[in-house]
């Protein structure tokens, strides 16, 4: 799909052009798994995937069948007890890991806590967690939580220094913890690449994939990835809050000690012993009991990507990333925006981020007019493109948006000035 | 209400007797509050609670308005930002603490893994976790967990020895670690003396309340506890895996450091600075994306304890479970049956606990007669009363189908003698 844009570089690109790109959408039925809101252009799945037509139906029975009929039985009988290895199983496919490499847990930012730990535990006497200063800041954060606790040390270099810093302290790292897609910048890193020379150096490599699990494909163990979390909330669709996963590469399973020792973790957490023994393979990184209502809203969620060929899902990807930049190049220019994100598709995530020193206010008008988007300090726009549920007449629409904006001056009401907190 | 049973000293215990104190009972009408299944007598709330009634329309506005509807402006339309926060305060007077004391976030184990390191961060140079044998596996799980991790050492002792423990071990105690009501015994601890004990010698205690909130009152702040963390899913209804709670007395909180520094429990979440600073009063507590589907469904759950006297509650648990006792004396005398949870009402939270040999599959042909108990190794069958949506009645009714499980020997059943996992 992407071959089709070349033409812009000839004439002005077109709404027709847009129309003509969805018609030969492969994926274009995916759009009606998902609800939407009329009226609305929805470019922010990269903070809040939308709902897929699959959840209500079965949140509803899962409440009002499984649990108040059902009760407790319901571990057993409505198979809640292996959802966490279940969902798990579903996300590895979407990632390039097996499923017995995935389970559902928690938070991003628990888990990584948890494989940070397991890593330098694995690693003794190496000290540096490598990490780079445009990372998530939980990412950030919690590093410098596990060093400090662990007598380690957290440094951060620039994105393009973290070869250069492997090679700089090589047998002092013990962890590489880093992004694959960037989250403010859409920039994908090479997660081969890195991951083969922190092997060279004796590190492990811990990769943060909340920004493309669902928005991209991605090969964990061609890449031979030791250690994985991300998010269930974004591309993947699975509501608020949804429950996160973590990924072991199979290797290192069985030698994993995580820190947070719950009894779900353990092997058998229904005999009710006094010691912790770690459960087999992935069942160790389990810690409390399962936020069932979450697992059961992202694994219905997931249906959405029933059949979807992620070659596919990544070209359709790309072509609404270009056609956005090409519009934006088209029809704003000389307006102050910039582009944060890559030119180059190999490097480009899911997402379009442009700077603006009005960023924050053009978001707010944007969102007033129906077109959803987010902010993040100091300057960026981030619009998130979900293939699966949009088209390149969104693409259009948006960008007219955005000139309306612009050019209305629509930015600069009070109402678009006043700071809200965004997630 | 519990002063009517000492007619059971004089005559036989009638179903018309239970029936006269449901006819007394304040509390009577919240049992509408919740949806139980025809045919079912449900003890087992002290494993998953009811189904409230508020939650499936509760759920669905959030699943299908706020979420798909709403979209990312939920995180401030709806108020979902605020959640942790606000329905922390609502737990918080449920379990005697103050509304700015609580917070919801993640699981039971994760919270007691953040006070254990937190408290032992709070006592330097001391290095015991004291416990108590029979505690639940999960904090003894984490506790030897968290003594691993920071060099500390975990040791737990007979429940009725913690008092001398505290004594003999005296300085070098940095947390006694304990629960407040036993999962497996019911027994009621004394957290007043235990806590002013420990501080006596220097100590912070840490209290487990899973069995506690919303199934009694409890004074935290009464007792000067320093931390406390419960479930959200059992006596506070709040659905499969619902988010727990904690709680960290307001003079800790400003010294408070919790290992998981995640990006929800900074100053500024929404600066995406890369350098942590802990937020400020309870938010310090949280880690990643709060769970909002099931603090929603908790939250609504919540509701069933409106205009609800905890006083009431107590009386009426005791009630339940004083009658449940007297009639298993009365009608089950020479079974084989001995009783695990005291008789001292002073001791008894709000479940009752049989042993019996054959257990498991007692428990599991009581199920198949529609009374619902859990089993507990070796030999606990374990009954829960929660007192918003039992009645006296349903305790008759319970033990007489207790008596004819055990006159027909249903129990020795080949598919009630089978082993399933559950929670």
């Amino acid at each position: 799909m992407n071959s089709a844009l070349p033409s812009v570089a000839t004439r002005a690109l077109t709404r027709a052009d847009c129309q003509a790109l969805d018609a030969r959408d492969p994926l274009a039925a995916c759009r009606a798994r998902f609800a939407l809101p009329e009226g609305v252009i929805y470019l922010d799945g990269n903070s809040l995937g939308a709902m897929p037509r699959a959840v209500p139906a079965r949140m509803q029975r899962a409440i009002e069948q499984e649990w108040a009929v059902g009760l407790i039985r319901s571990w057993n009988d409505a198979d809640w007890y292996p959802a966490p290895q279940r969902v798990g199983g579903q996300v590895a496919a979407l990632i390039g890991a097996a499923a017995d490499e995935v389970i559902m847990a928690d938070s991003t930012s628990v888990n990584l806590f948890k494989v940070l730990v397991a890593a330098l535990r694995l690693r003794p006497g190496r000290k540096i967690i490598l990490g780079e200063n445009a990372n998530f800041p939980t990412d950030a954060y919690v590093a410098g939580g596990v060093a400090e606790l662990m007598g380690a040390e957290f440094r951060a270099v620039d994105a393009d220094a973290v070869l250069a810093a492997l090679d700089q302290y090589g047998q002092d790292v013990a962890i590489a913890s880093l992004t694959h897609v960037n989250y403010k910048s859409g920039q994908v890193y090479d997660m081969a690449a890195i991951t083969r020379r922190a092997h060279e150096v004796g590190a492990l490599v811990v990769w943060d994939l909340c920004h493309t699990a669902g928005a991209m494909p991605c090969e964990l163990n061609a890449c031979e990835a030791d250690f994985a979390v991300g998010c269930g909330y974004k591309y993947l669709n699975g509501g608020p809050g949804a429950p996160a996963f973590v990924f072991v590469a199979r290797r290192h399973q069985a030698a994993v000690q995580q820190p947070l020792t719950g009894w779900h973790g353990h092997a058998k957490p229904f005999a009710f012993g006094q010691t912790y023994a770690p459960g087999a393979g992935m069942d160790r990184m389990l810690v409390g009991t399962a936020p069932q209502l979450g697992l059961i809203s992202l694994e219905a969620a997931l249906t959405a990507f029933d059949g979807v060929d992620l070659q596919l899902l990544r070209a359709k990807s790309l072509s609404l990333t270009e056609t956005f930049i090409a519009l934006v190049d088209q029809q704003l220019a000389g307006q102050g925006f910039g582009l944060a994100t890559p030119r180059d598709p190999a490097l480009r995530g899911s997402q379009v981020s442009l700077t603006h020193e009005q960023g924050y206010a053009i978001v707010q008008a944007l969102i007033a007019r129906g077109v959803i988007g987010d902010f993040r300090a100091p300057d960026i726009l981030r619009f998130g493109f979900a293939a699966l549920y949009l088209s390149h007449a969104d693409v259009w629409d948006a960008v007219t948006a955005l000139q309306t904006v612009m050019a209305r001056r629509e930015w600069a009401l009070p109402e678009h000035q006043a700071k809200k907190a965004v997630t």
